[in-house]
């Protein structure tokens, strides 16, 4: 009880540091982070990949509707987890950035470049009042100068780089599957296989092609590709990971549960 | 009581985020969109329809007054639910970008652009200081480039698409109607048939021409219609949905009865 | 005593939600709104009238400082019951926007017009920081292209349109009063007659001229007209609603009774 | 104690509704009015007068220090009870709309016009924040197109007219007197009669020509007269209104001595 | 201990009432001036007298440092009592005034004049947000159109007149000297030896030349002189006045000792 | 408890002094420096060096992705501690700095020159409202004049001048060995083993290539240079100071262990 | 705990008063003035004297570091005590206001302008919002027209001149040894022979070169001057006032040894 008030006290009004020195606000939107549904990454020597978790909730909402994965340029792609209305801003900010980079400089905007333009803005939220922190994660992937990349924003505006991630619901067990089973080496359709079992490892019942999305950016054409439904579907059952029961493309919400008992089903969330 | 006084901690001031990375301003204004009438919204083949419960709480109260059902171009339909003066707002706001999109491109503008302007400001209402998020949401649908389409607004300013949907009170249970129900290969009419039988399995004693307010926006005109009386009582009479007693037309209100004891008859948010 | 704290904490700063999707700023205003005198509309086919309860405090006091109707337009009256100072602010509103309306189309406003543009700035002062919603609601009737109308605005920002309505004290009665009693053919005398006889229903002892403002505004001539208490007094003759005392032209202010014992006479709220 | 818990939520921070729909902060600016010494209007057909009680506290304070009645314009007075301070900016304002009101229509203001000017600007003191409200109650007399006229503006922004008023401390008495003694075909004379014996009613000890303020403003020059202190003397004189006992000059400061125990003289509140 | 809550919710934030119509950061403004040591001004028939406690705390400070008049102008002097920063804005703000009536209308600014400038300024920061009052008083001194005038101004913003006051420590004692003693047909050096006399009613062992500040401004010349040590040694001898140990120039800070206990030698206050 | 309440009275709101004249939100940044991991920097005749923890959490994280030491300019390196978006923010100023003085002087700029900019720059955050501190110190290091210097800037805005000195987790113990072995007579390279030899009295199990981060700005050339992995593996083995197990170059987290519980696993702080 | 709880009330948010007329946060800002180390001020007949206590606490921090005494202009020399960062602040505020004033009129600032010049700067921050005051007191030592002159700046914004003072640590001590020991005619060589005499009195073990600084503006050339250590050291040794042991040239903290318990050391405020 103590330590719930002593916590509060840091909560209300603006971002302002705790006594021993957390920024609680910037927590708090980590935690609308990890209530999202799972996003993986994966960089390899010929390419970047990014899947995501886009069963929906009812079969009358369109698939399209659950937006996870955003081409932010030609060479770019961003995966997201958290509030979607917070990563629709960030999402809109990357493209205009790199259309600005275009347009000043005649030239594709760098991954790097890109992504600390992204955290610079992310955390100027984190510092001055009038304004709450963006509650949502972003993985940038993309090829610059013919290298593939993979960079994480988080809440706090830090930019990460990662040879392969996990951001959202189950990020912990995804990464331990990931670490487990990584290889710097391996192909780009290594890398998808990989992101698919990673991504099965913490499903019940297998995946189906409509309840996943992956997009690769191949270092051959440094161009954003999203899969088709038989492309995936080729996957799937190429690596047995085909659900037997097509309900399944619609998310059991196991994330949510404890939450969002009754009716309160928050779909503002990415699920 | 100590997790009522725990939430309270995060409902004052501004939008901020709760431990578990919720925003509760958002969420309450959620509640305002529940506590508003239900509006329905279909997607055919042939088009898309809305729509609406504009029974009146008044015999007094002219029905145009109950606004649910709005214009927003040549080939765009609004319906609401929540907070009346908030839809206002954001309906204005459509018709300014509709406006404008006209005078700058000369061309209209696509359903998928207009809902994600809309939502777009809406988010800013979530994380920016010094006002509270908008306490409605929309179902915006329309034709573009032949193609029929629905999407939803929530007060996150997150941005859904649809086959079928319903928002406001009872919206669990119609939901339930429209999943068991929908065909998206309907035809228009069946379309305005599934949406006025999803109505009435939660309304008591049938429907009246005057509690129903319908609009379709064909694919083949690609133009706005509002239903007129005749036609809605045609619908009505043709699937056996009439009320047997007229005074049906006035709102039962049974929405509102736990919170609106005596005499807080609130208007304000649509019955 | 755990509601009220629970009340308590969305009342303070600015207007927000509730836990339950209320504003609660917005509706202690309409509080402020149902502490003032009761005023009347009635449209009937002849036109429109405006019938207000304006017995003063004091023998003392003018009674054209009592001011509950207005003109706002040739064609446009408008009448408040609430926060006085808060209701001059929208007359003036009003006044100013008619003016526009004539100088930039060279045509009279529409009542429609008018009250959408009212609702609209009410609403700016429950959604945006820094002030308070205004404590006032406003009947505003008048005949646009040879149609006569009534509209109401309230705390929130809604319009709508009535056929008959009362806002301030005793609302409640007087409507079902009107319900009872009202018919959407009656001439515009009848309407008048309505008006007073609702009035005196809630009256104790009769009206007096001096203690009742009435306004028309006739299809006829689409003008704002206030009646002489000679006229009054003949309605109210003719009708047989007159006062036996003179006396009772004082307001006995039983509306205020609970709320103001002592000296704490708030004539700010019209009384 | 609970009740003044609640009360004390809602004084804190801007002008905000109480859940009856009140404003404190504007009720509480008019607590500071009635701690005021006694201001009296009286409209006769011959023209206006203004009476004050202006005792002074010490004998080493100037009598013309005890700024109670001002000339606006010329043919327009007012008298203020309340906090001082607050009193001599809307005196300022009102010369400052007179003479802009002569140099712009080259003629004199009404008094009418004025009075809702004051009371525009005061109300925005009560809706917008970052200010409160002004703690001062003025009455407007004057002469305009030879009609005399008296109003009140009150903290709330709320215009009054009237044809007999008193303002500041014992205000209920001294206008229950002049209820029952006004007579509005009075003369000028009589109306200056009426305003002393008035003030001298709540008096204790009889009146001093230096313990009284008058000024008129007749029908018959449209100008704002101060009376000398003979003029006074000769008043008081004829009415036997005169106190025996020159120290009596001096004010006693009943109105504050619950208040005001010990050593907390506060000057700023008129005496 | 009630009260005492009580209190405290009107102390919080900026100026507002308290339900009694008081502006306690006003009256704690007050304070400051009441913490500050005594000042003296006396008008006679020959000119304005002003007169301060202006002993040091330590040997080592240097005379100059404690500064209580100030020339404002060739024809006014100014004394304060209360928070020395705070004096000396306004102390700035009146030189300004004075120099600027100057360059705009080629003549010496009235003292009434001034005085209501530095009001109206003091006035504001009692009433907008975002400042707290200003925690002093002045005494205006002058001579104007060969009248002397003798001014006050306090925390609120409301100017006095008086023919002599005090303001600062003992202010209440030294009024009862004051009152005892004073003829307004006293000469220019009766005046000062009034002055130093009431000034050493409340000081214990007599008065030295160095802990006394003395101007005068004669209507014979209009111009603010400030007396020599020499000059007031004369007058104290006269007086018989002389303190007997030149110790006691150091102040005995009795005003402060409850207050200031152990080290906290606010020297900020003048002392 | 009762120290625990008075001490959060302080942490709210804006940056306030407490009653012992601290300003605890500026502490409780400098805890977010603690929690990051150590940096050292050591001056020798010859030149200088920094030299930070980078082992990384995940040996999925890019090594580059942890950013602790950065180039500001030619001459000029800088290493961080504490929170890393605010230490990016930090960085870009000082090379904006950099560059603006090569434009406007034509000439490198002193790092003593470049140190006050930046805390100058810092200081107003903890002055000003509407923004918290920022949660980082810095070590600037360079060669100006052919001078060597080493600068801290801390979260309050201090600048500080150091021969050796060590910033983030176990500062305490680091300091302590440096203070112990260090000679300001020592080599450049000397001072690269004593840097490391004090990062690995802090460490359990030796340190690797990978994990420590190593740059130099030489007098000679005035440039700033980072180790190469074999450079650094090169010094580890002549010091003896190579972790046996290569796993070591993935962080243990012992700094936030007691803090970061479960998956809390806060990467935002440099690890 | 009352008086405790009825402290904080006035401490939270901006500056305002306390009931007994207080600005809380000015004194707490004056706490951190104490918690610096001494300072000493002495104005001689030939001079001024400025000499700090600049101990470091550790070896291994360039003495230059510790700033505490600096250089404003030719003729004037400050000294500080408290908040480094703040001090920094209004040393550079100095600066630029005597660079100004040789731009503007082509001479050396006065020494008692330039202090009132900072003092107005300081009393802007603790009367207006969205600052707080500044944590420095400032002694500021000049020679003007062959005068010379030492003034006092503390966190309230008043000045003070004084013949010799102490700001800091142990200031109270130190005064007394001033107070007995100062002689106003004494040379400036007896003049840095006090001020070391003095600062001594308070440091146990006697001092050494290095932890002390001294300055000086002899009135024969009004160029400030700071001494060499050799020069320091000569005075000590005449003074028979050196250290028997070098280490105690590192600060010993006695000064904030009860607050700074464990690892808190806080460098901000000079030590």
């Amino acid at each position: 009880m103590q330590g719930q008030n002593q916590q509060q006290a840091y909560d209300r009004g603006i971002t302002i540091f705790s006594p021993d020195g957390r920024l609680y606000q910037v927590e708090y939107a980590r935690e609308a982070v990890k209530r999202g549904t799972a996003s993986i990454g994966v960089r390899t020597a010929d390419g970047v990949v990014l899947a995501v978790d886009k069963r929906i909730r009812s079969p009358l909402m369109e698939r399209d509707s659950v937006e996870k994965i955003h081409k932010a340029d030609d060479h770019i792609g961003i995966a997201s987890a958290g509030h979607v209305a917070d990563a629709r801003q960030l999402i809109d900010f990357s493209r205009r950035q790199a259309q600005v980079n275009r347009l000043r400089y005649d030239e594709a905007i760098g991954v790097e470049t890109l992504t600390k333009q992204v955290t610079d803005h992310v955390q100027q939220y984190t510092q001055i009042g009038g304004a709450r922190p963006f509650g949502v994660a972003l993985m940038i992937a993309g090829v610059s100068d013919g290298e593939p990349s993979l960079y994480e924003t988080d809440p706090s505006g830090t930019p990460y780089e990662w040879k392969a991630l996990a951001i959202g619901a189950d990020r912990g067990d995804i990464r331990e599957y990931l670490e487990a089973n990584y290889d710097e080496e391996m192909t780009l359709e290594a890398g998808v296989g990989l992101a698919l079992k990673a991504l099965e490892s913490v499903a019940e019942g297998g995946l189906t092609p409509e309840g996943v999305g992956i997009a690769t950016i191949p270092v051959e054409d440094a161009e954003f590709h999203e899969l088709t439904d038989a492309e995936t579907e080729a996957y799937l059952s190429d690596l047995d990971l085909l659900a037997t029961d097509e309900d399944d493309a619609t998310a059991d919400d196991d994330t949510d549960t404890t939450a969002d008992e009754g009716d309160t089903d928050d779909d503002s969330v990415d699920e």
